[in-house]
């Protein structure tokens, strides 16, 4: 079980469905499963909300419940064959600040023997958010997302002690996306052989 | 339960006496818990210290002790109405280095939902401190600053990933004190509505 | 107990053998106890490996294994007299990643009521790692061992967290290891008088 966590613009959707491609094609079993749709699914069976959207504007500690179970649920995804890969985020941008995508009662479901966390530029995840960077220099809102991802990295970090497993910061640098992608790649199939 | 926190020149005392008066204004039921102050009413009551100074004094692990009393009596006070704001440090420098102002086993009775982190820039926090920062540039100092602000949202981070609840770093910036007052104040309605 | 730790280069070695020393003249009771070296014996004994090098080598899984075995022999250690100093690496740097020297379960073995980091600045450290450093400047080699550097404080803060003891950052400046000497001294002082 890899958890794959990534700010939002640091390009992880892409990186990760061009691991899957070439994961494939080597003959890797990998299976992603996206925390978030989880969420979704459990908090629309319960008549919580109707789409993705509502969910961020539920009271953290209902959210808090649909991690718990999405959580359960990828334990149970877990004991079939192959290695699952959790699509996340270290650290989620909600109202009342940094809330961890993984808290610890969650990681002891989830019991992911490995860490990846793609990263990218300040600036290349400011233009990936749809930012005119064309004059950003050392603007607010770059130092705004260095602090971020320096966070998200203590989060990590503190993912990491309390479940043993190791942290794979992958960079994700612009025009080099087959880089990281194969970064991404040789962790997993460290995995399978490890 | 929020757990407000900041480094000593941080000026979060001052933060805390106007949202406190502020949040009376609004009807918000607020209760401010000083963590040293906790500590020491036992301390004294047990006969280790008479003041607030000789807490410091007391060898690490009496004053642990005491932490966890603390804690214990703030989890009682929770179960009343209101939020309780316990106002404390992340870190506490120590000849031993840095101590975490809120250990694990003390988190857990705590139980908080909220973590607010107050910061100030470096040469601002050495300002507060006393510090005549007319002639501070790149000194030693500032950089020892930098590396506690740092370190203390390495501490804030694995208290939420433990916790499983939200830091929110509010910077508390010369001459707009009210900016982050109200900061502090959206956060804790947050939690009431929450 | 005292965990001390540093990442290659630091000169964490060196440092150790001259506290030992010094400790010894002045009479306090050290036991110095390498993490790794109580790993490679067990990992000896259950005929995993035949030296140490091969140690890197085993899957991950079996690597934990092998440090939660020795975190047992620690705390066996630990009920004898006198300081036991575990001499190890916040990080291990691995195929998959940095992966946490002593993980949440790990921790709870050894208990540490203190953790030292001996740190040097990332050219110190790239010098005694042998490299050519006359032409390094900013190079990315230097902002690897900075993120390292940053990456095992996150590790420590976690550590502390989760044990509540104090992590001391000692700074190892070239030519001034005396200094690095003392400082860890008086934390160790510390610990026999707290």
């Amino acid at each position: 079980m890899a958890i794959i966590a990534g700010l939002p613009g640091a390009g992880k959707t892409t990186v990760l469905s061009k691991v899957v491609e070439l994961a494939k094609r080597e003959g890797l079993r990998l299976r992603v499963v996206n925390y978030g749709t989880l969420m979704l699914k459990t908090a629309r069976a319960k008549k919580f909300v109707s789409n993705r959207d509502e969910i961020r504007r539920l009271p953290i500690e209902t959210q808090e419940k649909l991690q718990l179970l999405a959580s359960e649920e990828i334990n149970r995804l877990g004991k079939g064959r192959g290695i699952i890969v959790v699509d996340t985020h270290m650290i989620i941008n909600t109202p009342r600040g940094w809330w961890p995508g993984i808290p610890a009662k969650n990681l002891e479901k989830i019991a992911p023997s490995q860490i990846i966390s793609i990263e990218a530029s300040p600036k290349e995840i400011l233009r990936r958010r749809g930012k005119d960077t064309s004059r950003l220099r050392d603007t607010e809102e770059i130092s705004d997302v260095e602090k971020e991802l320096l966070y998200s990295r203590n989060v990590a970090a503190a993912c990491s002690v309390l479940t043993g497993c190791p942290v794979s910061v992958v960079i994700n640098r612009e025009g080099k996306i087959d880089e990281a992608v194969e970064e991404v790649l040789s962790v997993i199939r460290g995995m399978k052989n490890g």
